[in-house]
């Protein structure tokens, strides 16, 4: 696999050694070039005119049907939306939980949608529990380390009144993988029958998602980060439970069937598809971008030899990382993809993981901190190289031995 | 004032006569240059390093001050939102509402608001009223004319358990003006002290909006029809009021004080200004198209200078429109800002608004049709030219003679 088409269509991969995917990807040039030609053809064509809404459709039908065939759902089920958190929480607000009802969520999730459960359960009285996957070598004895051992702790936490079980696809901070199909199977077989809402955020444009898009009833993702998409445009697959049992939050036109019939009037004013979790004017000319990259992501091989590609790469900087004297991984073994979470040893490292992003950032190599559990992130991308690498390990070792010798 | 000067800066004006102000504004080639360099140096700085943060801050801060200043509000009472849906009922899903509280709302707001609050009437238990202000001469006896005819009506429909009165600052379709700071100074000393939420998306760019957002507890706008912004990016004003009252709905890493934190462990984990009312990653290149764009406005003149333009405008085409036999404007007099609203007599003209608006795209002059009340709305904006009026009042003639005749 040639790694370095699409590395040498991204500027910002041309000036800085880049693990950040997790945090936002690279926009390719093609992409923002996409975006352009789109905004002048709708100044050419409206931007309010009968000759542009054919144009309109069509640019949202391709990117939603691109997406749908991405998350192996049907069209109908997908929704567009800004970012990741739009897709989690609209859908969220509209689930029908009863008061005293219980959301499972795990110990891994984003302190957004943590937050935004947090508000519905004190609204609607619902109880939080938390459903604790967090490998951490260096953290409790008790350990969730397989797919079994994730599906046996759901099976003690989940009770008869547990209505949602919030759980990402990739942990954005350890890299751990969820068995998500495996997940919505033992809820299906559980008499609370609870829904499952899986933030994806670090899954579309790295990993293959259709089996656990499929399966979840709520699956909602962003184009900015993996899929190396413009910011602002991401989306949501919906399971026909959703589409049928809920009710919109954040209702706009885009909501409506019609928007020109009175409201008031009309029993049923949504759609009944995905639409009923959209809501207003968006930024159309980002749909051509997001679709302009994935087209460059899949011209450097399918979605399974793009992950093989991109853990053979996260393979050898654990492997490399874990060689260093005072560096400890998360994870006992190799990552199941590109995150790649470590710490430098507190007791021979003065420099905090904050400390240790700025010295790298001086040098142009870019990773991040974490605040939960306190460490450090790279991400490896199908367009990180061999060298990236080396570059990264050298300096956190040269880091780990000057704290050595000080 | 030289009104080709921005004319001659946007290619939707140069190959059609366009009067869609209302629906979508043109972009000026120098806010799309301005949206890519953007863009660019995102890519050169970031995405995602420390070294981006600065110039993501600043762009954030200055569209967030610049939209304030507009509104004559601090920045701190000032969110950025994707569109005017999402700036109206973000706050709106997070004010303080009783089960058996009473909602005014206007018979001339738009179905997405309306749908909006009947949802939100529905899961909380209230009750919605109606405020008719709509002033349309072939409709009913009692016509809401004045000012003063608004605040009448106001007084009326006002109850003891009026929590929330919503209502556009300017009418979307008859194209009338509401009196926002006196309709606040109303509900401020009425004893049930409801909030005032105003759709502005027909104002901002178009009239002079300070002292109304000022007034309001929730005034909600686009930057994409008058403001002639990037379409995917608008704000509101929210009044201390509501951000002291309120809680967010829709939340995501922009609402929380600090996203590092845990967020279960915090009693008050929300940003105590406009933040709270912001979710997640947005498309930070479209802020400086926006200001780009006020910019290119402002060197037309004044806000006082636009508008009087503007309206010199509308009622020129206000004129020539009465003196068409056959048609008839919605208002008694000439527009208050660039909204005119017409219709041709169904008793002589067979062809219905939409088929209008096709006959006329045909020509690649652009109106549109509404539903409520069913009309033609042309606008004039500062870019209209006469010859622009002219070519669409000599095809509206055109088009009743032909009816006429038949």
């Amino acid at each position: 696999m040639d790694t370095n088409k699409l590395r040498s269509l991204c500027p910002a991969l041309q000036n800085k050694t880049y693990f950040n995917y997790g945090g936002q990807g690279p926009l390719p040039t093609p992409s923002l070039e996409a975006i352009t030609t789109s905004w002048k053809r709708i100044q050419e064509l409206g931007p309010f005119t009968a000759d542009v809404w054919p144009y309109i459709s069509a640019e949202v039908n391709k990117t939603r049907s691109r997406l749908a065939r991405l998350c192996n759902v049907p069209a109908h089920q997908l929704a567009l939306s800004e970012n990741v958190t739009s897709g989690c929480v609209l859908p969220l607000w509209g689930l029908p939980l009863d008061q005293g009802d219980h959301i499972l969520i795990s110990d891994c999730e984003h302190p957004g949608v943590v937050a935004a459960c947090q508000e519905l359960a004190r609204r609607q009285q619902l109880e939080i529990h938390t459903l604790p996957v967090k490998q951490f070598r260096q953290g409790r004895d008790e350990q969730v380390k397989t797919d079994d051992d994730v599906l046996a702790v759901l099976a003690q936490r989940l009770t008869n009144r547990t209505r949602l079980v919030v759980l990402s696809h990739l942990l954005w901070n350890t890299g751990q993988l969820m068995p998500i199909a495996a997940v919505a199977a033992q809820l299906q077989a559980h008499p609370a029958q609870p829904y499952l809402l899986v933030d994806a955020a670090q899954s579309v444009g790295q990993i293959p998602v259709s089996e656990a898009a499929r399966a979840a009833d709520i699956y909602a993702f962003t184009g900015h980060k993996w899929a190396c998409g413009p910011e602002g445009l991401g989306g949501v697959a919906v399971s026909e439970r959703v589409l049928n049992d809920s009710q919109p939050t954040l209702i706009g036109w885009r909501s409506l069937q019609d928007e020109t019939r009175a409201v008031a009037d009309d029993p049923d004013p949504f759609h009944h598809d995905s639409r009923r979790f959209e809501v207003a004017t968006s930024c159309v000319p980002l749909m051509s971008g997001l679709r302009r990259s994935l087209d460059l992501l899949d011209q450097e091989g399918s979605e399974n030899d793009r992950i093989n590609s991109i853990r053979a790469l996260s393979e050898q900087l654990w492997r490399e990382l874990s060689s260093i004297p005072g560096v400890s991984t998360l994870l006992e073994g190799p990552p199941p993809a590109g995150l790649v979470s470590f710490r430098l040893n507190v007791e021979t490292t003065p420099a905090t993981p904050s400390d240790v992003v700025k010295a790298l950032g001086a040098q142009q190599i870019w990773i991040r901190d974490l605040a939960d559990p306190v460490c450090l992130r790279a991400c490896t991308h199908v367009c990180t190289s061999r060298n990236d690498i080396e570059q990264l390990t050298q300096q956190i070792r040269r880091l780990s031995a000057e704290d050595h010798c000080d």
